[in-house]
């Protein structure tokens, strides 16, 4: 049984998890640190804890105060959200040895995914096709020299504690493996703790699909279909939609497929997320798997109608799956274009300020989750993500105007925004059309695009805009 | 073709349309009242046309005006709404002779369906139930008497030209008939200007049940559904959802085809409601039917995926229908809170000021449509909706819980609204169990309910609110 949960998390991904507790009846307490006195998710929490001070590792990230919390709040289960210490297998480990219910995969298979060589093999052993790559761990250049002559370049070299595109390096000939070799050595071990590498295949045109699971404690693994990921900037995603237009439907069910068999072979309990490259001739590749919520999970949730994040605590409150595969059923279309807090044209610097003017996009097809405000503070010690608009429509086209119309709509003065990049995305005729890959971001900056003679700017896109009086 | 719409309404229902325009790549021209001026449909709006002062008769009804705007504009169609012009046969008919394409149904079927003694014999011809009364206008008090006597009562005296709950009277014993005629003839005579009256039958138990439906110029009528609308104040709606919890399939299906039937029989083009009064033995009555969107629409649209208002637009510019019947699917449950701004301990009296410290609900199966922003001033002119909060869930018990969520995520400071009421209708047993009728309303503001004794006003229902440190 789980009646209060506490939410080891902040920003929009923290309200997210309190509107689920709400919804099933449950109550949220919610840890802060000073930086987020006056935030959105404290004040819609039914309680919260005070952690510590704004940098990360003295509150979001310290694991004795989260649990001091934890124990001082009576609260009988711990969400963890995304980042942080939601892929830390000891606060895993630790909030179970304490007793209390942890929302996620259990600490081993958070282990195991998080050793990106072990998850490799694993991966493997389950029949889930792995890219080209080194066996193991390339513990010296000279192995990696040799390795590197078996799978060619383009190659990346990986650390093993790495993921979500932090610690990798793309080499494209073999007079680059050197310094790329020790650079990625040197920064895992800054980063990690933890400087052993791998080396895999590149695939330079590749589109990143990744298939979201759902796991209960009874044997039951469903999939909730594909989102292409594509649109990223250094490894960071900026645009998700479902379905991916690069998929058809013999490779989607055989990706699907693929994430089920992995998550059932290694008895995975909870919400998950397989990561593939898939190169333009079809070959797919796992690449990598998330064992926690994702931060583009809502649009898996408008075209299936399946809420993620309140069947990750109904399972780790021990209740069964209540649906089979032939009950999930896929509406329409639908994207997610992440405002971030930075300022493009000064090569993404992140922006903080005070909010106003606050204009949050709404009516048909739209979800917007955010933690915004009117006259809230973004502090300078956290990701820069502001608010997730989520469209969603009968068709692909539905969906992508109706994120225009949004993202036209939005207003948010007082902190920079990448409002303007995405609407560019959106013009751009690779995007339109479905044919991108990793590298459309590059492609969006730099090509002129069709309307960019136009009053680009405001919202105005047809003609200029008037007022008049009768 | 349409290329640029005016809008000739206000509030959250013009910002609607405005979002229809541009997911369809139309322009919008929003006219407005001096009251107006800093709307946001203005804002958003393509271009606006000033067209008169805040009272309604000098802007939002003054045709001429309208269709001055219209001229002035370049707009090529004209949509107007609920309310104001929107089921004036002569704004219609006016629209189309100087060459408009106007949003919505023929004038010769807004006028019969304005008619609601015309209205009766077509649904009669059409083979559509219509509850027992007089077959025409009753014309003196001596005929109303002699009709009365076949009926029997309860009954209810209404105006021919009356709809939306203006211009009736309920009548519970002989002898209270005289003056009710007398009143009802006379308020007639002040409203609309035609103080020509009918009777009725009255079911004071009875649901109010509505279908919704979509009908091309090419013979294409589609319903979607019904929306149960038994939530009601003085004949107004407050709430709204879809399926209604009293009809079974054949009783569903029936309404459905009667309206179809209907729509068909009289080659009705457009959006389009029949409302229909249900009684507790299933007996389904014709009650009246509304040729023009209507302010609930939402809930439909969230079931079955499908844009009314963009269909409206596209069917008026021509277009063929692009679904079947068969095509369009129900999912789940919706349901729709119109948040006002009236004082309910005040008899529900109107309140108007400056919106500040405005937190709108926001998240997973949560719409709401609405023309608030923080610093907004309500205006005294109009009615009193503020919002629209709409949510959709698996089941009626996901839906309902995501309601009293985003209800008490709700703010808008400045304004007195009725969050309040809609928070304690859903601890209503009769409401929360489905089983209730037009007369809830009342019931919940008198009777004792579960959690009348906890800490009703804040949206912490479990325990007292803590914050704590570590």
């Amino acid at each position: 049984m789980v009646n209060r949960v506490l939410i080891c998390n902040r920003g929009e991904i923290a309200v997210r998890i309190i509107r689920a507790c709400r919804d099933l009846g449950l109550e949220s307490v919610q840890v802060y640190s000073t930086a987020d006195r006056d935030s959105l998710a404290v004040q819609l929490a039914d309680h919260s804890v005070h952690i510590g001070p704004g940098p990360v590792a003295r509150s979001y990230t310290n694991i004795p105060a989260i649990l001091y919390a934890a124990a001082k709040s009576g609260a009988d289960a711990v969400h963890p959200g995304c980042g942080f210490v939601s892929e830390d297998p000891v606060f895993a480990a630790s909030c179970r040895g304490v007793g209390l219910t942890f929302v996620g995969p259990a600490a081993e298979h958070i282990a195991l995914m998080g050793d990106k060589v072990a998850a490799r093999a694993a991966m493997r052993a389950a029949g889930v096709p792995v890219l080209p790559g080194s066996d193991g761990t390339v513990d010296s250049l000279g192995d990696a020299v040799t390795v590197a002559g078996e799978i060619g370049f383009p190659l990346i070299v990986k650390a093993v504690a790495g993921g979500g595109g932090r610690g990798i390096a793309v080499v494209h000939q073999a007079e680059d493996l050197p310094l790329a070799y020790e650079t990625t050595r040197s920064a895992a071990r800054t980063l990690f703790a933890d400087d052993r590498v791998y080396l895999e295949r590149y695939l330079p045109a590749a589109r990143h699909i990744e298939v979201q699971v759902l796991a209960d404690g009874y044997g039951t693994v469903l999939h909730l279909g594909e989102r292409d990921c594509s649109v990223q900037r250094r490894h960071q995603k900026l645009v998700e939609e479902s379905p991916s237009p690069a998929l058809d439907p013999e490779l989607r069910e055989r990706l699907c497929a693929a994430a089920v068999a992995g998550a059932r072979d290694i008895g995975y309990v909870s919400a998950g997320t397989f990561e593939f490259l898939v190169a333009p001739d079809g070959a797919a590749y796992f690449m990598e798997m998330n064992t926690r919520l994702q931060v583009e999970h809502p649009i898996t949730e408008v075209r299936t109608g399946i809420d993620i994040v309140a069947w990750m605590i109904r399972i780790a409150a021990g209740e069964k799956l209540e649906l089979s595969q032939s009950d999930v059923r896929f509406d329409g279309h639908s994207i997610e274009a992440r405002i971030n807090a930075e300022d493009v044209a000064r090569d993404w610097a992140g922006s903080t300020g005070r909010v106003h003017g606050l204009r949050m996009p709404a009516g048909p097809g739209v979800r917007v989750d955010s933690h915004l405000y009117d006259g809230y503070v973004v502090p300078p010690f956290y990701d820069s993500l502001l608010a997730k608009v989520v469209t969603h429509g009968a068709t692909r086209e539905e969906a992508l105007d109706r994120l225009d119309r949004a993202l036209a709509e939005y207003r948010s003065a007082g902190v920079t925004t990448n409002v303007d990049f995405h609407r560019r995305l959106l013009r751009h005729p690779g995007f339109r059309s479905g044919d991108y890959q990793l590298g459309v971001v590059e492609s969006v900056l730099a090509e002129p695009l069709p309307g960019d003679d136009a009053h680009g700017e405001d919202h105005q896109t047809h003609t200029e805009r008037t007022e008049s009086h009768v």
